[in-house]
């Protein structure tokens, strides 16, 4: 077997290789948190006619050139907007009409004094102290989009204000990528369900779990698998399952020798598979296997949940984001923090060490505290905020030293 | 009318005033994002049996002491630790048992050599070219959780990999605070469905969009109430059924003044309602109203999408925490990018001023760039990345200024 170990750079590649699932079209109430499968422009002119954003009165801003609160301009008060409505008044020289925020401004109008800046002498007449200029307070009616304006393009996630200017837009349906599912297998003699009482030596499965969780959280569909016995027959049933019902396989197995063995060996017995890396140069993580069958991407993870997370972050992440279309407008701001070293590490050096830590705030600062502990604690992971990659190329790192934690993302 | 208008720090603490929902018990696979309501200790020690983390031979780690690569120790090969299974062999002096990753370490056996520096001389003689420590590559029965010891704590959002622990430790059912319930109704007599074509003077409805979707982005459960004209008994029974149906209630209205009294009015013909903040000393966001019906909380927001967002970002999203139980612990990473501004901001004072910006990456320096456009813009919600706060006794911001952007938070 030729040993494909292959660096970090070369496996987040790799999964881009991947292609996005397809499309379907969901109602925009559904629409939060989806990718955009194709462009949208607008439809028409937002908000579609001038409007006002304040309170006050529509007048023609010349009429207020020179304005003061000791000579304040003298208007005539000759209507009022009404919310929702074409203005029945229009606006001549030296007229006031009274508006409401949102209102339509009427015909002759060419900009809003706000309330503020108004005093009513009578029913009819107004003091206005203070000048505007043309346009002030007004909205065009193409200020917000232009007919056939871009507004938001194909591989964007839809965040909340999106969804808003979608709404705005009258875009009630929308045609976005399919959420990914995901088959998750937990492998190993020693793994049990966990409604179960752990005999010793055994284990409860919680890589299920925590990657169904981790899928949740990446906008993916688990689709739990059960436990898998370290057997040739079942583990490749389960795998031909897998394949038939999602868009990827994730196996996590134990770490054995064995047990990879086992893994790899049902993974080329399935005709078309092609092995694409057998081993990762990281650490926790390295005995990662990925395969390719038609389009499916299959992993076999490690069995520590612990090396199973950090594969899960640091590529499983990636990975899912292609599978469900997401582009990468610019730098992602959500899972990075800055942060000063609490302390010296140091890295055997060959490989990219993924070290958790805690975010620790200090006088306005963040320190990232490495949390050293056993391998293969899970413990570890709850107390974590988040992984530093020591740099296959560093022999540690300082402390003080400025660094970048990749945080793991809030529920 | 007694004019309450307050300080960001004021409705801060306010909201904190709120009591969170009760409490429901969910399946383990259905508690990831959910806020514990209950402290969580281990009921058993965990793995609850000496385990190894590598694949090696079990051995007295003293039958290692002093061996190198050109002086190896040799040791007699005894038997194999099944996985999952109580192993049948003990470890004598000189003697070895093969142990795969996860394997119980067995009776004799204090620690475990690498497979690595092992080398089998016929099937029964091993070399060990290395020392080992006592308890080397061993983990104890408790030493991920002792039995009664802590695990987490109420008010906490179950990450993934909380999710994982919990399974670990046999959690199949866990008690969480429910997902509170929030009605939501747009008022306005210019708000039109958003199937539905605007006449000149009509918006479509946006509010109820954003608002559902930053419930859902924050652990919340929207339930749209949908709209209802600028009408006394109209508004008056929607917020009375609000009240009945949710946890709390949120209107946004359209900003002008008559719409303001309007819901006013109906807020203090509600019997028991306390009226306790009737404005925000912030920009854009002022004519927020917060009353109190009991427990419940109601929200009058402003009708601009971008006002009421604000107010959702900086108070609701507090305030939803709040309720949904969840605790602080420490600062929360997620919300906050260290950043330079990329220009100047003047600022009028006497109000917090939150001003969208982008975030934009240039040599490993985040820079806030500030998105300037007319008041009441919904584009400007879709080219931010977060708000910055300019505070009430600050006249403007540099260039160059370090600055902490609160980021939107990603779908």
């Amino acid at each position: 077997m030729f040993f494909k170990v292959k660096t970090t750079e070369e496996v987040l590649e790799l999964v881009q290789g991947f292609q996005p699932v397809g499309e379907e079209t969901v109602s925009l109430d559904r629409a939060f948190g989806r990718v955009l499968s194709r462009d949208i422009v607008s439809l028409e002119d937002l908000p579609g006619f001038p409007r006002t954003s304040v309170d006050g009165y529509a007048i023609r801003a010349k009429d207020s050139f020179g304005a003061t609160e000791s000579l304040p301009a003298l208007l005539e008060i000759v209507g009022e907007v009404r919310m929702g409505q074409v203005p029945a008044v229009t606006v001549a020289a030296g007229q006031a009409v009274r508006i409401s925020t949102g209102g339509m401004v009427p015909k002759g109008a060419d900009g809003v004094v706000m309330v503020e800046y108004c005093h009513l002498m009578d029913q009819t007449t107004l003091e206005v102290s203070r000048a505007i200029s043309p346009q002030e307070n007004v909205i065009q009616a193409d200020d917000d989009f232009k007919k056939g304006a871009p507004v938001l393009q194909r591989g964007w996630r839809l965040r909340s204000q999106d969804v808003g200017v979608l709404a705005g837009l009258g875009v009630t349906e929308i045609t976005v990528h399919r959420v990914p599912r995901v088959a998750i297998i937990s492998t190993g003699d020693e793994v049990i369900p966990v409604h179960e009482k752990p005999r010793p030596g055994q284990v409860r499965d919680i890589n299920t779990y925590t990657l169904s969780a981790f899928c949740a959280k990446k906008g993916a569909e688990p689709v739990p698998h059960g436990l898998c016995r370290d057997d040739y027959e079942q583990l490749k049933n389960i795998l031909l399952k897998g394949l038939e019902t999602a868009d990827t396989v994730w196996i996590s197995g134990g770490s054995s020798v064995g047990t990879r063995d086992l893994t790899l060996k049902v993974f080329e017995s399935i005709e078309g598979t092609e092995m694409l890396v057998h081993g990762i140069s990281i650490s926790p993580g390295k005995p990662t296997i990925i395969a390719r069958k038609g389009a499916t991407a299959i992993f076999g993870l490690p069995g520590h949940t612990a090396s199973a997370m950090v594969v899960a972050e640091v590529f499983l992440a990636p990975f899912l984001a292609r599978l469900g279309g997401e582009r990468i407008f610019g730098e992602k701001t959500e899972n990075k923090v800055a942060a000063k070293l609490s302390r010296n590490i140091e890295s055997a050096g060959g490989r990219d060490d993924f070290i958790r830590v805690k975010l620790i705030r200090k006088d306005g600062t963040w320190f990232a505290e490495p949390i050293f502990g056993k391998s293969g604690l899970i413990s570890t992971l709850v107390e974590a905020d988040g992984l530093l990659r020591i740099d296959r190329n560093t022999e540690g790192l300082y402390q003080g030293q400025e660094v970048e934690v990749m945080r793991f993302k809030e529920a």
